[in-house]
């Protein structure tokens, strides 16, 4: 039960895509790379990857482009859930294949009001199809977009059941109150991911075991620098100065804003392409992205 | 632009499953079957179809079975709508190519707040890669669930694009409001279908073009003769007959009621099954379903 689990800072990784708006493998390849030498790991096909604007075989293709270009499957979370069990089926077993580190969860998210039966009878046919000892699960607990919470007694159910299986939680709700009951469900070496690094010290202070970021896809050194030393005398500090840029980023439509950032740095426009229905951003936003880094003094070093 | 388009009552045609929960193309092309002698139309692949829970590979068989199988495809407005583009203009182009009469087309519904420009933006690549006169899209105003709504202005910006193609929409707001409106909306031949038989006259009655009914499963003939005889001395007689046989389903969870009920009349224990995380009725909510279809003399002729 203490196999390889992840910990640190993961990126749901932007997913860049041509002007056609077919997903560019070339631009990802090149971007998880940056991102793995800032020391961050790789939550691909996360919310903020447009992943839910991707096809299963687009990711299938994605996935298999980054490991054939010699990327560390270890280092790599993709997200794998889907609304079909039978997609959900095929992309993790998929990823298992592959070596990937982990899988990042969402519960299926069409149908509303489904009961936690259905939701650990979903979990339960995933894991008893993949059937291997290498799937490690991150429950992915995002309620403003799913409207499908993970709640504790399902948690506790389903480690129960798969204690090999289950690894771990993303918490993307923003309610430290959720956070920290993650934290204290006492299931035998449960990973607590914080959706934000502005919850990242507090997380850490109560067992959590890192965050995976949207920001982490433009700021990944200095939010691990605070995750490698969270228990320094300047954690409080450091801190304080990742909060301002997550705001910068936050203050925006996230996913346009990340690409922005990076396109601006990469000076590659590219970078500003996205798949609807999420929209560019507009051109006063992009000037008010471009000014707040500015005056942040803000750098994507060796991009 | 006054070339055909679906008018009178279709069932979102539940899907049934072996017992492997994978879909069963015999039991379904005999529920089709069942459904068009009734006098009613194939919105297959809809919310109560559990389409969301079915893969694109698995819909794009079932619906080629039912073309094999002799299903005039003009009857046929199967669900094409998905989060990813990709995969709704494959499942699109593939309904348009096999001559279905229409699309019933969900907006991309995991990512919320999305913008008019976005859901536009998604809607036009659509029509714009499947490119065929031929397509008929019906719009999927289905709040409660996608928690992104078809505004009024997005169809007016969509029908001025592509008169040919916006050829209508279902409204499972369940707020007649709304589905008045959509009716005033003053576009050229736009149909509206009502999600629920207990809106069927009043939707008749404000020019509208019937109903996508849940309940149209299991009580096709009596939905479809209130259509037949909207304007009839006793058709306020004949929707107050609907709407007891409405409620005893609607007072369950709908889709495993559905199912539960199809399995009684037709002595078929298999379509009981449902796919996660959608579960079976309980021993005492079948049991209620049961005393109150026995209470209501309710039958399913012919099934």
């Amino acid at each position: 039960m203490t196999s390889k689990r992840f910990s640190g800072v993961l990126a749901p990784v932007i997913t860049p895509f041509r002007e056609d708006l077919s997903p560019d493998g070339d631009r990802l390849v090149a971007h998880c790379r940056w991102l793995i030498s800032q020391g961050v790991a790789l939550a691909v096909f996360g919310t903020n990857s447009e992943a839910n604007s991707l096809s299963l075989n687009e990711k299938i293709t994605l996935l298999d482009r980054l490991i054939d270009a010699g990327i560390d499957p270890a280092l790599l979370m993709p997200g794998t859930g889907s609304c079909a069990l039978s997609d959900n089926v095929e992309m993790t077993a998929h990823a298992v294949a592959l070596g990937c580190g982990g899988s990042l969860m969402l519960p299926p998210f069409f149908y509303k009001g489904v009961s936690d039966d259905g939701l650990y009878g979903f979990y339960s046919e995933v894991i008893q199809r993949v059937a291997s000892a290498d799937l490690k699960i991150y429950l992915y607990h995002i309620p403003a977009f799913s409207l499908v919470p993970i709640s504790l007694q399902l948690i506790d159910r389903l480690v129960a059941a798969y204690p090999e299986n289950i690894a771990g939680i993303k918490d993307s709700s923003g309610d430290w109150e959720n956070t920290r009951a993650y934290n204290e469900g006492g299931w035998p070496d449960f990973r607590v991911f914080c959706g934000s690094e502005s919850f990242l010290l507090q997380n850490m202070k109560h067992g959590g075991a890192g965050c995976i970021s949207a920001t982490a896809n433009v700021n990944p050194a200095a939010i691990k620098n605070l995750y490698n030393n969270w228990q320094a005398d300047d954690a409080e500090q450091k801190q304080e100065q990742l909060n301002p840029i997550r705001h910068i980023f936050q203050n925006l439509p996230m996913i346009p804003a990340l690409k922005a950032a990076t396109s601006i740095y990469s000076d590659d426009p590219n970078w500003l392409t996205v798949r609807p229905p999420i929209v560019a951003l507009a051109e006063d936003q992009l000037q008010q992205l471009q000014t707040q880094l500015d005056d942040a003094k803000f750098e994507m070093a060796g991009l």
